[in-house]
């Protein structure tokens, strides 16, 4: 089962307190598909210019499923993000974005694209991801991310796409700017109430929650020793929350399903903030992921008493 | 099987978003004391002054195991304290704190709480804890808090302490301040060096992790739809978590009982901010318990698929 993502696919040059990168691939479309190739084939839409290292991209995915007939090449300069990281390592300083091309990206998904049962509609306008909408057909699942920016500047247009979304991905920030809501049970159920059915609320080092309208299921964030470089833990979380369901399929859509896709996508997250760019992401193993997985179970496990009771 | 606690019994005055108290009971010694008290006898030790309402706190534990003999009455003004939250509950902005006579508490362990096995060592001067320590015979287990000022004022004391306590719980910012390492994992190796064998890091609303040498445990804190008042949120997961190790005693100090004393230890902390004071902690019951603790279970558990892998 394939994953359809549109999204940013951009050059990062990020400085973090441990070294630095100039001009590497990055992007949330990149770092999704880096993600989600370990579960499931991949097809990316997206928008670079013609400074565009595009053979690094091809080779950086050689090796992947990851189908790029829908990067559309235009005239212009790629997408530029430059940001600098601190100690605190949960919060990025920006430092320069060009959106170059991406400005002026309006997606088109290919013929052959168009039928992917999961579809994931990265972080831009929601008019276009409203677009994006018309173009497939009868996905199992659709889930959208966004932004700040569009939260205050396409409030009303998010508002529509909520109606047509089976999740939505947003951080802590983010959850509450949309629904003014300080609590996050209440913003998750404030989301709901206009249509997802799942609401996903990142943050960062602290974790993730999934919210339905019957249950709340947390994973932490794995305790790593060495966080090298957090750029893109975002997007490879929500890579490998849908590779995963893509694996399992539609018709394995329940609560378990998608509990050990969080978890999968926490532990992609997680492999992704230990090296610069997609790096980490290419060259781990299954077996990697596998015990990282197991690692977060016995991370949060506990054994409940047979006797029961507080007292 | 008894735990002792040495803290702080004050009066305080709070503001949050959906009230305000003034003059309630408070204090780390009286949180802990509400919430232990649940699952084990409590001896507590410290100071008030003679305008402390004595009868209202006599009052509120009539019902529960807790033992006041240890409590001093000194002439002067008890400890006060005043804060204010606004919608971010997780930080409280101290209006005023008279110490009153707990600047000049110096603890005296009456002779019958001198062989509990289970103590409990508040957020005091790092120098009256261990003086707590030479007034007490061989505990089972002895767990210290400690705070920003200590670490600052009385680091030499506090790392002497380190060398003859169990387990120390501190929060994510104090733990960063004592050991000078970002990263919590590094954090808490740092403090096992010198000397606890377990450490509690408490991230307030975003949960706390338990490390020993070999494994790490986290605890979200309970997504709660209503919170009402943080305050004694830290004292009552040291209460429960405390109080549980007691009930199960000190033969039944394994790693199975250590998570689940953490998880009761959050589960009281989650009933402690649903009322002030220690309202909802004097209220609750063994099934309330229960059922939390479940709730808990519920909130962080995935299935394993039975194939293993990643890809």
């Amino acid at each position: 089962m394939t994953v359809l993502v549109v999204g940013s696919v951009a050059l990062d040059s990020v400085e973090t307190p441990f070294g630095k990168a100039d001009n590497v691939l990055g992007g949330s479309g990149t770092f999704f598909s880096a993600s989600a190739s370990h579960f499931a084939p991949v097809q990316l839409v997206g928008i670079v210019g013609n400074d565009y290292p595009i053979a690094d991209l091809e080779r950086a995915f050689k090796d992947r499923p990851v189908d790029l007939a829908g990067l559309e090449r235009a005239d212009g300069a790629s997408f530029r993000w430059r940001g600098r990281y601190r100690h605190d390592l949960n919060a990025a300083e920006t430092l320069e974005t060009h959106l170059g091309v991406f400005s002026n990206f309006r997606p088109k998904i290919p013929e052959q694209f168009r039928k992917a049962p999961f579809v994931f509609l990265g972080n831009i306008d929601p008019r276009l991801q409203l677009d994006v909408l018309t173009q497939v057909q009868k996905p199992a699942l659709v889930a959208c991310d966004t932004m700040n920016f569009w939260i205050e500047s396409r409030r009303p247009e998010l508002l529509e796409l909520l109606g047509h979304v089976d999740l939505i991905t947003l951080n802590d920030g983010e959850a509450r700017q949309l629904t003014e809501q300080f609590n996050l049970v209440k913003a998750a159920r404030w989301i709901m109430d206009r249509g997802p059915r799942l609401v996903i609320i990142k943050k960062g080092e602290h974790g993730a929650f999934m919210f339905s309208r019957d249950t709340i299921f947390f994973a932490p964030a794995y305790p790593l020793e060495s966080v090298f470089d957090p750029t893109g833990a975002g997007a490879s979380l929500s890579g490998g929350f849908m590779g995963y369901l893509a694996r399992v399929g539609p018709d394995g859509l329940n609560e378990a399903t998608l509990r050990r896709a969080v978890v999968y996508g926490s532990a992609m997250g997680s492999f992704a903030v230990e090296k610069f760019s997609v790096q980490r992401l290419l060259e781990v193993t299954p077996a990697q992921i596998a015990a990282r997985v197991a690692e977060f179970h016995q991370l949060v496990s506990f054994e409940h008493e047979l006797q029961g009771a507080g007292a």
